[in-house]
């Protein structure tokens, strides 16, 4: 079983910054509870109107189990698209660089 | 100061894994030396050929320096798009799912 990253953004225009950490603290917590789940980033910009995550799982099932529940999630909020990628990661250059997968 | 995600994906039908950690290394070593960089994680999907990558830098402009060189670097190699995303990152709600930004 090989980690993978799931790299996920869509069109957002809801509180970010101080207003979204208290309004979805309670998602963050439960998404502590999702199986497989190593961390989440969380990812916003206000200037190109986008939210997302960077996530590391532990498989590649765990992943797709994931993504599909969050995208009907972000769906049922009123995000009519969602981008994810589930991504393979290059262990022996992402070292060289430090990455925090390992 | 704040520190960025920037997130940058593109399609790629070169070597991926082992020939690409070989192929690469110098790149990554010449990586660790870019303004502002703390890490990177290097992400690869041969199903959906796509390459990419995960960076954390220091603030904005290191990552927008990044990106403009980056970009070119990959035309020169051939890559006709590459899509890159500077994010802001939302410490508290990263914190409470251990993202590794602190």
């Amino acid at each position: 079983m090989f980690m993978k990253i799931l790299q996920v953004d869509f069109d957002y225009q809801g509180p970010m910054g101080t207003d979204m950490s208290e309004a979805l603290k309670d998602l963050a917590l439960s998404i502590n509870k999702e199986p497989g789940l190593i961390w989440k980033i969380w990812t916003e910009s206000a200037s190109e109107q986008l939210g997302g995550g960077i996530y590391l799982f532990e498989d590649e099932k765990s992943a797709q189990n994931y993504l599909a529940m969050h995208s009907e999630r972000l769906k049922n909020m009123g995000v009519k698209e969602v981008r994810g990628i589930i991504f393979d990661i290059n262990l022996p250059l992402t070292e060289i660089n430090s990455g925090p997968v390992i």
